[in-house]
């Protein structure tokens, strides 16, 4: 059994959907990140760093996106969530995860969470007013060049999609109009009426 | 063959150890950032982003530190630079590389590169202010749960290793004393007296 430590509107959802895509027997904690959960004692035995998500496995906790997902597919390759065989094909999407967890990720952290890497007021208001220029540039180079279409890596749905998905639902938020991006918001109109989406999106909204 | 660009002082460090160690047959592309040759039409071509590193391989191009590394160790099984049979420390080389890139890399870049999310030059000012301790805090983290000595991973050389030491080499120029960090000190000092690592920097410093 495999549990999920999550919190709505955050990174954790693509796990979450990739649990689910991948028939996983799992099952999920919350954390409420208006009381500070993420930081309580308890927590940060889990993990250290007080992020989510942190999967909790039989042999141990893992925590960043990229790593969740790609265990995910490995202990599920009967899902077909990742080219587990084609070591080429497999750096494709390490590489498309890295750029939405190292780039997109960070682009968007700079409306919220500024303080991560300046104590000025002042500079936290100027990295919220570029949030919408970095998230339109990163989306646009994820149109042009990084989504195959219709899924991210083409015609096979992967561990990629349910991240992809989980950063074009920031977008709106973050001032950037989907339909700039014709592929994007295809493929985000597609997610929503997965019913496995649906069904995660129902409990985290709950 | 395989063809990595790299520009000096950069994280293209990590994967030219990474193929250095791997025993790859590869050659090498230097990019003079001061020249702007990472934003030539030429380099954009091989890599939109204008980033490195970009490794060229027979099948297309990988970017991204953690895929590159990936793909090299995937691609040199004999040189055990990944636990490839093992999924869940696989995981753990990934949960790894997904903190130095999307965590540390950052706190780094913020001194340099504030005017990736900010157009304010006194928000710039604050940014670099906060590096040393945004940078002390990702290593006081690494040094009490990560790197498990005397490698990262524990007994085995990885491709976490060169990674590690590469962002261990910027800390005294962010203003970090790596002393803080025995663990942290002993690795970077036992890989600068690797011959292959003492290889790369002698063409990288060149």
């Amino acid at each position: 059994m495999l549990t999920l430590y999550y919190a709505p509107a955050t990174c954790a959802l693509a796990s979450h959907i990739a649990l689910e895509c991948a028939g996983a027997a799992y099952d999920t904690r919350r954390l409420d990140f208006g009381k500070q959960e993420q930081r309580s004692a308890e927590y940060l035995r889990i993990n250290p760093k007080g992020r989510v998500p942190a999967l909790v496995t039989e042999r141990g906790v893992i925590t960043e996106t990229p790593a969740v997902l790609m265990y995910i597919a490995q202990a599920h390759p009967q899902a077909k969530l990742a080219p587990l065989q084609d070591a080429f094909q497999l750096a494709k999407v390490n590489e498309f995860n890295s750029y939405l967890c190292a780039t997109v990720h960070v682009a968007h952290a700079h409306k919220r969470r500024g303080a991560r890497w300046s104590d000025d007021a002042g500079a936290h208001e100027s990295m919220r007013a570029k949030v919408p220029q970095n998230m339109g540039e990163c989306f646009a180079l994820i149109e042009r060049d990084l989504l195959r279409g219709p899924w991210v890596l083409g015609d096979g749905f992967s561990i990629c999609d349910p991240y992809l998905f989980t950063l074009s639902s920031w977008l709106e938020a973050d001032g950037v109009d989907i339909a700039r991006f014709p592929k994007v918001a295809d493929h985000y109109a597609r997610m929503q009426q997965d019913a496995r989406v649906k069904k995660v999106l129902a409990q985290h909204t709950a």
